[in-house]
């Protein structure tokens, strides 16, 4: 039986090749960058008018002039005008380039705009302004060819923004996983189906797919195999065959039926390890195919599955998809807690943010390590330490959260 | 020029009538739930064995029976057997039904098996045991018609799991609204485009369906239309007939080709406010048509439209999918910061939990509010009230995160 921190090691030295493809910016997002995003231009890529206003020569202003002969109107997304001659100005927009000759933007709500004879005139009814002002100027943002967004990243909403300035209509990424998700056990039974007294409905599986698709964007299949030897090891060499990483619920623990690791062995798939010492999720396996199948093997208890996946499954994910690591979440433990085993204790909590900005854990203990619907009044796992048995209240300890809006920072 | 709190209560009044859908489950994660989920019968639904070892009677144990005859095997998905007569047990593994007359299970780790002509015995080595133990008893995490999850949760795998327990194979939620986005001005061009020097890519719209794609899973569709009176009139009219809800970006300000406004109200368009006291985007504009048709129009520049998106749009569609209030998230200034205009400013920060579990926030100023690279060393803004001029660090501020794993809690 290994520790906690031994599983993710082991589990973390497994690679995978995933070959490089390209997105759509429309569908990019979730997904984790494979390339460089570069400047192709200055930003901004001239100077950029910042406020609707007049344009006028700054040294006009200085010499105590303050009205000027209104020359015309620069829109954005006009080419650039030209100021000419003394005392002029140029009506401009916000988003315009700034018109040659002029230096300085006075915006429309200091100045008051009068007509003689057929021209048009502003007058400047403010003395507080000082040249350069109401100008984003060229390329103080960002120089050309200057590195924007590096590999490893998990696309968001910005990312998206940005590529899309520079003119990356398709991004580089790697192709997701191909993914069998897979419940063993007599005892299940589909979700339409009424089971009998000694039954129950298959939930496990549909956790985790729900989990990979909201990671990861990840459409992982489902399948179901009965406890039978023949069975397991014929469907499971077929899937095998067909998917990259394989996540199985169930069959691992020490019941007669649990043939799971047996015929991974079988199969060569090489057992990495068996049994952590933590709970829940104590009997989960971990192994590989020389050619680079992964397979997780996780005990079949809800809330074993759903920690294993959280902890150990989902993290690889990231890893293999090449994202950069993700800070670690610490909350506060909101009432003291005792666990005596010698092993990590996960428990579940809820998450709130109390008025000092201190992210408090609040323990909410379920009935038994099978009470999935405690889930539901939960946010995350704290993960307490195999060599303490007390746990304070105000101690923090990491977070592993299952929530949207907790899931992971960048 | 209303206030941020003013320009919030507005936009939540306005409501809007979406229909109930049904979701399959394999698709549910992400919609926010709009039906109650209740047990169909009790969790556990039978005396639940949570150890594989021997179900015995424990008043054999009490008498000091220590070695038992095994008369069978109970598996998981087996129906419910018999224990017969004294000092006999069955061997059972986890997930299996309690056998009727044992009421104790004895788990693997402390027992001895051995056989003698033909018949086997497990011999106790443990003298630690009480009457119960490793049974989940029935009922005991919920009862039937217990009330699972309320409607108004936004479903993370833990509700999806708990509804494919109880049977729901599809849920009940709210259809998405129809949304389109709308790009205005002269200057923007396609991202596929060499952009003139005066022009520049549409990059905001892509941003903002993003956004909508990721928190709701909803495709928004994406326009564009030019700076002319006529073109915008029409084609906002047909779009207007074709979406419940248009999010336009650019054309509110006070410049000359500032056409939206003017064109909304034509089109019926009841304005709510123009003009919010912010900075950034202080040029928002909102809208509503009598049979609730909601339109934001929001200022061009690309951090304002996106920072109007995460604080106005979002929560909204929220509420209009009937999500339930999500708690806010607070942060501490990890550093001073001064503004000194009277309105609500929005920081750019990165957020960074510290060991002692608190929510830091790290302002990290661009240089403007055009500049749209900046969006991407930060996580958030931190919302700066108006009635103030300086922040201390250490100071506590709501913050509005936009990035996967900082978005919403529940």
């Amino acid at each position: 039986m290994i520790s906690v921190q031994e599983a993710i090691q082991q589990i973390q030295q497994q690679t995978i090749q995933l070959p490089i493809i390209e997105v759509d910016l429309e569908d990019a997002i979730g997904y984790i960058l494979q390339e460089e995003i570069r400047a192709d231009r200055d930003f901004p890529p001239f100077n950029r008018v910042t406020m609707d206003g007049i344009a006028i020569k700054f040294s006009d202003f200085e010499k105590g002039v303050r009205t000027f002969a209104i020359q015309g109107i620069q829109l954005a997304g006009e080419p650039q005008k030209s100021l000419e001659g003394q005392q002029t100005c140029l009506e401009i927009m916000t988003g315009a380039v700034l018109s040659e000759g002029a230096d300085t933007v006075i915006r429309y709500e200091d100045v008051t705009i009068s007509e003689k004879e057929g021209q048009r005139f502003a007058s400047i009814s403010s003395e507080n302004y000082s040249r350069g002002q109401n100008i984003h100027k060229r390329a103080t943002d960002r120089k050309s060819e200057d590195l924007l967004v590096s590999p490893g990243i998990r696309i968001s909403p910005a990312e998206v923004a940005v590529a899309a300035s520079v003119g990356k209509k398709r991004l580089q990424v790697n192709a997701l996983p191909k993914i069998a998700i897979i419940s063993t056990g007599d005892e299940l039974v589909e979700v339409d189906q009424i089971p009998l007294p000694h039954q129950i409905r298959k939930s496990n599986v549909y956790a985790v797919q729900a989990g990979l698709k909201e990671q990861f964007g990840i459409q992982a299949r489902l399948y179901h195999l009965n406890d039978d030897k023949e069975v397991l090891h014929s469907r499971l060499q077929e899937i095998l065959s067909a998917f990259d990483v394989l996540i199985l619920s169930g069959g691992v623990s020490k019941g007669k039926a649990d043939y799971v690791p047996e015929i991974l062995d079988r199969l060569g798939v090489k057992k990495a390890f068996h049994r952590v010492k933590q709970r829940p999720g104590k009997p989960f396996w971990f192994g590989a195919t020389p050619d680079q199948k992964v397979v997780f093997a996780l005990p079949g208890n809800p809330v074993s599955t759903f920690l294993n996946a959280y902890k150990y499954v989902f993290p690889w994910i990231s890893t293999a998809l090449g994202q950069q690591a993700s800070p670690q979440i610490f909350a506060q433990l909101a009432a003291e807690f005792t666990f005596k085993p010698s092993m990590t204790y996960f428990l579940q909590v809820q998450l709130k943010y109390n008025p000092q900005g201190i992210l408090q854990a609040h323990p909410i203990e379920g009935k038994g390590s099978g009470d999935f619907a405690n889930l539901l009044d939960c946010d995350a796992f704290v993960e307490l330490p195999e060599n303490q048995e007390h746990f304070r209240k105000g101690e923090v300890f990491s977070v592993i959260p299952y929530r949207f809006g907790f899931s992971s920072m960048r």
